[in-house]
């Protein structure tokens, strides 16, 4: 089958792994029946757990190890230590040419640096980002960086846009995704230095980006862009802002329900829509923050996913693959500056 | 009468000005019986306004001036040419002691800038900053900087601290409001380095200040704090984010319950509940962002604000005057450097 994929699973990362890592696996696969993965953790547990779901079992291989990284582990100690864990196998079979993407719920600063050292940045990007989804009201937005990079420069940002532009292209399926600095006002003179430079280059760029501007945190739920640039300080608060108010208006909208008698009977007449509603806001919808601009696929699923999330973290790592993310970024840095050289696409991607 | 207040009113700012300032203030003094007001506008029309309420036209005096500053005028424009402003001339009436403090609902950046020339700061703290109420799981936080100070140094954050736990406990009424540091993580190695020397120096802090530490984005609306503090740019995407995500959630909600026929009827009798949580989550319940650290009291109003929204953002200023906030932020200053003096407490603050 020409189309035929392999992704490899750290099975040893996350609050519950490695069954949601096997179940999430079994769930993604129904979705994607092109897909191979190859499974890095223990093995006598990984094998009593595919006795369970034997279609899945046909398309896994395990490779053994015991050596977990610690939810709470430093990433430079993971580094050192970490040469057998399963997330390092895991990355590892990425860059050897044997998986097209590596997905982890394991701990994220240490994935990140363990994927930096091992798959390396693309030509052209100095520091990679965290890119996720957010849901909006006029659908879906990528938001980037989420936390990987505390302090941005000019160029850094500028990358970002350009990386989250192709993202949203090939992943989202936007044939002209466009993209907004956030800033706290809309006004050319707003915000920090870094800010109104990147912007300057965003509009000079010769590059066809679709590029709105500046935009402010209420854009974001607003979906007023496809694509949100911002430095990884300003884009964790913002995501974990926006996490925590929808956590108040949920909770308090389940108070408000059991106020009354009549409120709870219009609660279980309205609840199919309010289950639909919840399915829209559902986190689990928007699980897979992806390292953008690794010479690799990585996709981070929270550490609390359950097996839907982890599917989807799956599924955002298959859709990166299949529709040749990393070449097209590589394509648009080589227009940006010529003098780079393209390196060869990397077995990872053309395995 | 003793505990008698007067309170400087800006009536021609705001969209929908004098309208929503005559009819904020006859709401507020529902609230606040023993509040005076001096009006800065056009006497005409404000005469012709304050007929339809002669309970507040007893309490009010006019200060006839035609020149407005436009909401989208520059500071430094609005400073040199608005001499004469509404703005302008209620915000000296304060410096004057002819009033306990000054509310506008006008252009921000203008109005930050001139009650920081008129009014000055207080003894130890360099620049001003944007403070202003979020509702929480718990019930009610204040979060500063939103906006006034892009870049913050260490020296600016702990003055936040400093102001914003007065604030709290003066404002809010808390005997021993705790105090969180805004960062991406709550590990002590987390974030910029100016958080980490605040944090330090928060935590050293002769002043009995109850510092929790660092919190996250998701702990704003959790109400982990009750005091947030952050720099002016962080602040403000958070704010807004939140802002923004309410209204994705509230709409979604909406378009919910218009989904089916059970689900409508189960709206309607869930109706006085779902009104319940809309004022709760009333964003005018939570006007009035009040400029803290100023030599006097400055309250900002939302420009689109109601005249309910705008009776608070008065009532946040009659607290403060009330409950001796400048007093406090004073003598806190005054116990953390001895070697500042006090200044005589300014007119305005004991008229």
């Amino acid at each position: 089958m020409s189309d035929r994929l392999t992704i490899a699973l750290d099975a040893m990362g996350g609050d519950d792994a490695p069954g949601i890592v096997i179940d999430g696996a079994n769930l993604a696969l129904t979705r994607f029946p092109q897909v191979d993965f190859l499974l890095f953790g223990p093995e006598p547990a990984l094998q009593a757990l595919l006795e369970r779901t034997p279609k899945l079992k046909a398309r896994c291989r395990i490779f053994h190890t015991d050596v977990a990284i610690a939810a709470d582990a430093k990433p430079s100690l993971a580094m050192r230590n970490g040469r057998q864990s399963s997330m390092r196998l895991a990355i590892n079979a990425v860059q050897e040419g044997h998986a097209a993407g590596v997905v982890s719920a394991g701990n994220t600063g240490a994935l990140m640096a363990m994927a930096k050292l091992v798959l390396r940045t693309l030509p052209g990007i100095d520091r990679p980002a965290i890119c996720s989804f957010f849901p909006t009201l006029r659908g879906e937005s990528v938001m980037l960086d989420l936390g990987a990079n505390i302090d941005c420069d000019a160029d850094n940002l500028f990358q970002f846009a350009v990386m989250g532009e192709v993202f949203a292209r090939t992943v989202l399926g936007l044939a002209r995704p466009t993209v907004g600095l956030l800033n706290v006002g809309a006004e050319d003179q707003k915000g920090h230095e870094s800010l109104r430079i990147v912007s300057q280059r965003l509009r000079d760029a010769t590059l066809p980006i679709a590029f709105h501007g500046f935009i402010e945190g209420n854009d974001i739920a607003t979906g007023t862009v496809d694509v949100i640039v911002t430095d990884g300080f300003t884009g964790n608060v913002a995501l974990k802002t926006a996490e925590g108010t929808v956590k108040l208006f949920s909770q308090s909208l389940r108070s408000a329900f059991k106020s009354s008698p009549l409120a709870s009977i219009g609660y279980l007449l309205a609840r199919p829509a309010m289950q639909k509603l919840r399915r829209r806001l559902d986190p689990r919808r928007y699980n897979g923050a992806v390292f953008l601009g690794l010479n690799g696929i990585a996709v981070k699923s929270h550490g609390g996913a359950d097996a839907l999330g982890f599917a989807n973290a799956i599924g955002v790592a298959v859709d990166m693959a299949l529709h040749g993310f990393l070449d097209t970024v590589r394509e648009e840095f080589q227009h940006l500056y010529p003098d780079l050289g393209l390196l060869p696409p990397t077995a990872a991607v053309a395995p």
